[in-house]
């Protein structure tokens, strides 16, 4: 770790210090995939809030790499399209930002290209007068990554731990095997502190309070483990179908697309033990404790504790969707699934015996990414019975991740009136009427935590393939077990019927 | 007990069935200060909004009983201005329900006078062809109750445990000696399952909600211990001074007016353990174990635990306020305490070390009944200090009583943004926005109550012993040390600075 990092890390929380301002070092940023659809829609924008809001070093620059031919001019005025469409703040000082950026033409597999890089970080040098922050952003196709990570290794100053850094998108390996097989490859390139696994779930300002709620408060800690929590739900379900996104997606699916990542990363904000510090390994130990102690599934129960389905045609809130093998990129016998739920154990002390389901799906009922924490019943003896025959209802927390943004505490109130009628109400703290517009995108934060060499939001090479594990042994059964039809569900539906069957037969309902 | 509690103690939970309109027995009801305050402002109103709600029996009379003169006519047309002035419901059947009321004027020392009252109640059994139940209510100066209850042991009909039943208003007692020699003298006259001892405030929504919002729900009960409360405060305030309640209240004060009573049976439902039912001798039986594990105050700490004061003159909300000692009935050297505040500890496993701050007071700055549970402070080790030392707060439960109807859970969460900062933020639960308009004022939940046989929210001869066991040693003290100034405070403040002492000298702070 370097001595920043050192020096921060007994005082960081999420790699925002209140003197954040302060912090950054004078920076290139080199985007490969510049001319992609992720700098445009959120890097470029990110960077410029980012700018505004007056967290980036004043000696900054920010190069894209592509393959695409644009004058430094071009470039510019493509990525203004790119704030006008999808920035938080369509106005601002951009004529003062855009001179920061330009465009390096290169092809990425020619190492001589990657003089380009030197020479411009050797101008910066130059004009700055000190030795700048180096970052990479790979937002390519993973069978990219390795050749960028070999050209950039054999840059000599890309072996300053210290100052150089590497941000890899996801997918971060397709399975286990060849995430291990990157981990090595891009591990004998490069320091593990200089690699930043992106997993933009983890930028959001709701997924990060799940953290201050629990390890800020005394109320709701003592309530976390397997005395009081009968179940936990997290739902990230889309309206969305395919899109156009054929290609990548055919060969994903969303086992691999949400819930090796995304869905696991938030059951372990849940269900993690409190960390000592903030410190990013600290972090990272406790969220992977939680990884390596999920139950490993056997293969002769992948069909009792894992469902998937394919959407069929029909319509999402009136708009009509194409069946999933209909769709462009998608063979018509296609057995990828578009939806996934899937239930798992975490075998240890605190949450022994409390299932976590996990569920993510295209083309469903409603867009939402949602934690339900369901606590155990109360005893109920001392009620009458036509009280809790009726009326009765348990105890829940709802973290809303979005597109609602808000804590819902869901218990039981007595109606006012003579007669007796217990009401499941709520208690609701909403982060969007608290602070409405305030909160960054999870790119400006991540984008900032690389800048000050904050890594806990990122994932180390353990935590990806102790993900990959968990969700392996559904993949090979999958894989192992092609079937003539996937079951398959209606659009604006809540998935196929056995996801529903996973948890009945429990003895609980998705919420 | 007689037979129909017997019946209905397996299932009632505050006396509320759902059935409960179907359970009220044909009854005539006596109102002793049939022509006073209370029966003008709550009784026949509490009676008249039953009787809307279909909650009186079909058959049932009333009697106010006084030494005024009035016809039955007059009488009415007095109790129609009550119902048009503090009613919840001004409109309805009140021609309908008007012939219900009679009224009897009458000597309550005479004994002779009281053969009206069999009279009347022989009238109701012929014309309704059943034995009814017969309730008295006391509403009158407490020197009358020994009196009225002697004559009353004397009609025959009065020992019929099942069917006769009397509420006793407070003052209950004035100390401990006498509210033990009025339980011996009533409990020579009628068995303890008739006597009723009301106090209004175990009648409110709110505060019935506290024991559903305990024990009808898995996630607060855990937390309601010393394992993780810091300390709990009870406020009832009020803004108005004497307003010419002098006579009464100086020879009272506010330790006897509202501690001895309202505000030690919140502390009891804040305190007690789960009843295994709601059975009315079950939930008393919980709530006498805390008032008896209250520790003793020895005479020598009376200083230390307990705060009085009397407030001078000021503005109260603009209002002009004269000092108590100015006021009509109140002597000029007046040592009544007009504001106390006192501290007690529970000596029982759940809540061994943990302060019970109690306070009231007039001419207060607000008008508010209020319960917080302070929750110790999480460990903040994990968080830079920076975030610690300014932005910290712990965790807290507000039970708001009146006017406010609501439930508030304080935590902390994260500030949105690149900034760290833990902002104390809240979830509202509010029962008046939830039930706007439907709560049933706390006099007719108590009324209704009675009618059932229900004595769950009705004092027992113990339960006010144990309370005026409690304050006795303060009351002893302050009778014991006249103090040639009492310690004032300025109206509209909250109370003398001891009261904010008593607090801090602990390291709390009144919310």
């Amino acid at each position: 770790m370097n001595l920043t990092c050192a020096h921060r890390s007994t005082t960081t929380f999420f790699g925002m210090l209140p003197s954040a301002k302060d912090r950054t070092q004078p920076t290139v940023v080199f985007i490969f995939g510049g001319s992609g659809d992720l700098n445009y829609r959120k890097l470029t924008p990110a960077l410029y809030n980012l700018y505004i809001d007056g967290f980036l070093p004043e000696r900054f620059a920010v190069a894209g790499i592509g393959r695409s031919e644009y004058t430094n001019e071009a470039f510019r005025e493509r990525l203004q399209g790119g704030i006008a469409e999808f920035s938080r703040r369509k106005e601002g000082p951009w004529d003062e930002f855009a001179p920061k950026i330009s465009y390096l033409k290169m092809d990425v597999a020619d190492d001589a290209s990657y003089a380009q890089i030197t020479k411009l970080v050797q101008t910066c040098q130059t004009d700055w007068g000190v030795e700048p922050n180096v970052l990479f952003y790979l937002a390519v196709a993973p069978q990219l990554v390795p050749g960028i990570a070999t050209n950039l290794s054999k840059l000599s100053f890309c072996h300053n731990h210290e100052r150089v850094r590497m941000v890899v998108e996801k997918p971060f390996g397709h399975d286990l095997a060849s995430a291990h097989e990157l981990n090595v490859l891009l591990g004998g390139l490069f320091a593990e502190e200089q690699i930043y696994r992106i997993d933009h779930y983890l930028g959001k300002e709701t997924v990060q309070n799940i953290l201050a709620l629990r390890f800020a408060n005394a109320l709701f800690e003592p309530l976390f483990n397997r005395n009081y929590v009968a179940e936990v739900q997290i739902t990230a379900a889309e309206t969305v179908g395919l899109e156009g996104r054929g290609g990548y997606y055919e060969s994903s699916g969303a086992l691999r697309d949400m819930i090796q990542n995304h869905l696991l990363q938030l059951l372990c904000m849940v269900a993690m033990d409190a960390p000592t510090s903030f410190n990013a390994n600290e972090v990272r130990n406790k969220k992977v404790d939680v990884l390596n102690a999920i139950r490993p599934i056997s293969p002769n129960e992948v069909d009792q504790v894992a469902v998937r389905g394919q959407y069929g045609s029909g319509t999402v809130k009136n708009k009509p969707v194409p069946a999933y093998r209909d769709e462009e990129g998608v063979a018509n016998d296609s057995q990828t699934e578009t939806f996934a739920a899937v239930k798992f154990m975490v075998d240890n002390w605190r949450w022994y015996d409390v299932p976590f389901y996990l569920r993510t799906g295209k083309a469903l009922t409603e867009k939402m990414t949602s934690i339900t924490i369901q606590f155990k019943e109360a005893p109920k003896l001392a009620f009458p019975a036509e009280v809790t025959a009726e009326s009765w209802g348990s105890n829940r927390l709802t973290i809303n991740i979005q597109p609602a943004m808000d804590i819902r505490l869901s218990f039981q109130a007595k109606r006012p009136g003579q007669v007796l009628d217990l009401d499941p109400v709520e208690m609701v703290f909403s982060f969007k009427g608290a602070y409405e517009g305030q909160e960054p995108e999870a790119y400006e934060t991540l984008l900032l935590d690389v800048m000050l060499g904050d890594a806990t939001l990122f994932m180390r090479a353990d935590q990806v393939e102790a993900a990959w594990r968990a969700v392996t042994p559904i993949l090979e059964h999958w894989e192992g077990h092609k079937l003539a039809e996937l079951p398959t569900y209606a659009p604006g539906s809540w998935g196929p019927d056995a996801a529903h069957e996973l948890l009945t037969k429990d003895g609980f309902v998705w919420q």
